[in-house]
């Protein structure tokens, strides 16, 4: 504690009204320090399960243990639901048998599933011993479904109505029912067949007479989730058309539950975050995780750019007698080879972004092809003419201008083309073009950068 | 049309349920070429807003002009709405005087507020000027609160009820009024002064007796958001506490407004797209802009780029006699630089989005600089050992692996920590990290790679 207020405070990021401030974190950890349960206990009362996860990823390893231990029985499951995977584990080796028991007993099904789908063998026996006997069985139809599938998704609990009911029907019912969903926005109106047929919002519903038929307050706007679907496509769904809730059906077309916005909000949050970490090549990892771990992850990407960059190094080794006779070479070469990398990645992030937001489709990929290669070409050509000017001042030679000058507008124009088709590519072979296209790009622009450069040199100047 | 089917289809990226396939794309446009309108509203007919927002997007601009001139009175404003910017002027532009008045009566104000906010004068007039009296009042309303905020954001239609009513008086009360707002899960709570009190969900509501007071249902989680809160935070209270909908409030805590889960997504998904765009160094921009356009927002960073290029080239510079001595110098260096700009970009990316996720806060920061600068050492080691034995075995010199051993291994060091402290500081200072930490990363990695490198070799190997 002592050493961690000592240490200056310039760099702390801005503090606001939804981060736990450092004074809080000091008080909860100084009554940890003093084995102070009830202040600790008093502490946290007010804060929100999602700010208490996100305390226990922020401190270290030792202070998590002992605050957890010394917390108990206040521990509520759904901290455990927000946990980051990456310690959630070792959370729940640390809470004692009948508080974990309890702590999962609270939950609803779906958030068990999503606790659990991730765990070792032992530790998700044990929380699925913990439960009641309909939610174990719940939670093992769920997670029967394929992983990131709308069935591990949706909640299994639906409110649902003839579509023949009226209003006061369908309100009588719900009156009426033992236990309703903790979260619903619709009725689902259903066939004979179970097949959903259209949604009525509880604020039609609401407003409408007793006598009025379901059917006549549907809304417009219906779609049915498919329970194999993947959860990207499912948020996607929700995203585009704006949904607040879906129904999600068997393979029969059967009403089999339910997905509400909340859950897909989750899923597109999710995507973004994979999105951004595998574009620079981090994979999966969390700040939790431990620093043998995060370097272990953080090898392949470095492995795979230590290869390229050696590949670039042999185009290099190519030109050794052209460099001997005119170092300038080498001071210049990083720059063309450096440009063609930046509008690579730019270009390779657009069409990263648009295949995942589907703007990029069959519809309109080779305009935008053309378009990216236009773009590298007149970017090339603005480039071309500075570098040309400093190539010229810098080391007075004509030559070496026209050289960098034309290597910078063929690598800027292989740069758009390569940044663009090689995603487009990896998505058509099923590859995920977030996590693989950046080596090849950048083994691109390097070959290339170093290959006209040097070449061009190697004819213009000797 | 012709060129465009007799294209190969090799690279068209995957077509699934939620996307517009090439073949109903060409229908239609096959029937704005032959100016069959008939047909294009029978093949519009089944599609939602925001797949026709798409699909104009994606089109040619020649197109999409005779598109709208066909389509005409059935243009709807939602369609305007789920426009992507960069075009919505345009398009805006083509439709007749009338057909835009009639799109835009239909909308709610929140959504006609999202339509004009970015509007030139002159169309934003245009727009306002279509409105019946009370919408335009609303909307201007809305735009009187700062850009970006929850006053922007918000429906200013609220379901409330005084606090010490019934459900029953609630039920009457909905059903007697005469509109309710489009979209709404809770009904308010407010006191003598306006002040909300609590949220009570619909489901609730429905499933409880008449007699049950509104106080005893209401809801444990409950957030009021301040009108002139930034969106980004709105976005991110909703993602953390799984918020369904919030009241909004003025200065002296009045009920004005609320917010949306659905209205938050949208945020949600900008603020990543933004992230994601700028990590690049991309901007704002969108695949429906020109060439012109497109290539002029790339130059700014690419310009940045350049110089930062330069500057390594001038460190570069100073060791001009070591590399004629020792060409194999010139082959290896750009590897050092290369792998020191990865691993910044690893660290760096991982730093940006928690800052974004708010899991980097000042409780954790020394821990963070820490790990990444432990995690740089540990790989800085790794790749130490395999570029020694890799320059060794290449070039046959135990001097050289000694000197590529240990620059690497200074490089992937800073590359940690300079990754890490650099958005943090830029955050900090009220710079968007995402936007200028890039640069100044690989500016630091480039210079200490070069300079590490060539700076031993001159001591060790002349």
């Amino acid at each position: 504690m002592d050493n961690e207020t000592e240490e200056p405070q310039i760099d702390a990021p801005e503090e606001d009204e939804y981060t736990l401030g450092r004074k809080a974190v000091a008080a909860i950890l100084d009554a940890v320090d003093r084995d102070d349960r009830d202040t600790l206990v008093a502490l946290m009362e007010p804060l929100h399960a999602a700010d208490i996860a996100d305390l226990l990823e922020q401190i270290g390893s030792y202070e998590r243990t002992r605050l957890i231990r010394l917390y108990d029985r206040e521990f509520d499951g759904e901290i455990l639901s927000e946990l980051d995977e990456s310690i959630r584990e070792e959370v729940i080796g640390i809470l004692a048998p009948h508080v974990l028991a309890e702590a999962v007993r609270e939950l609803e099904s779906d958030d068990v599933v999503d606790l659990v789908e991730d765990l070792e063998e032992p530790q998700q026996a044990a929380i699925l011993g913990a439960l009641e006997d309909a939610d174990r069985v719940a939670v093992e139809q769920a997670l029967a479904y394929p992983e990131g599938s709308a069935g591990r998704l949706m909640q299994r609990e639906v409110v649902m109505a003839p579509e023949h009911w009226t209003v006061g029907q369908a309100i009588d019912h719900m009156r009426n029912a033992d236990t309703l969903p903790d979260q619903f926005y619709h009725v689902i109106l259903v066939d004979p067949r179970m097949h959903p047929v259209g949604n009525v919002t509880l604020g039609r519903l609401m407003a409408a007479r007793r006598d009025v038929p379901l059917r006549d307050l549907t809304e417009d706007m219906f779609r049915v989730i498919p329970v194999t679907q993947d959860e990207e496509d499912v948020a996607y769904a929700f995203n585009q058309y704006h949904l607040i809730s879906a129904p999600v059906v068997d393979d029969e077309g059967r009403l089999v539950g339910a997905i509400t916005i909340d859950d897909a909000m989750i899923v597109l949050d999710e995507e973004h975050e994979e999105d951004i970490l595998r574009l620079a090549g981090v994979g999966e990892g969390s700040l939790s995780d431990s620093v043998a771990e995060t370097a272990r992850q953080r090898v392949p990407w470095l492995a795979v750019n230590l290869a390229t960059a050696i590949l670039a190094s042999l185009v290099i080794a190519q030109f050794e007698d052209t460099i001997s006779r005119y170092v300038a070479l080498a001071v210049l070469m990083p720059i063309v080879a450096s440009m063609g990398g930046n509008a690579g990645t730019q270009s390779l992030t657009v069409a990263v972004r648009a295949l995942a937001t589907r703007d990029l489709t069959g519809s309109n990929v080779w305009r935008v092809i053309r378009r990216e290669a236009l773009v590298g070409l007149l970017n090339g050509l603005v480039f071309a003419l500075v570098m040309g000017a400093v190539g010229l001042a810098w080391f007075g030679s004509p030559g070496l201008g026209y050289v960098i000058a034309a290597a910078m507008v063929i690598n800027l124009l292989v740069a758009g083309v390569a940044g663009t088709v090689i995603p487009i590519a990896m998505e058509k072979f099923g590859i995920d073009p977030a996590l693989a296209s950046g080596t090849f790009v950048t083994t691109v622009t390097d070959v290339v950068g170093f290959f006209a450069f040097l070449g061009l040199a190697g004819i213009v100047l000797l």
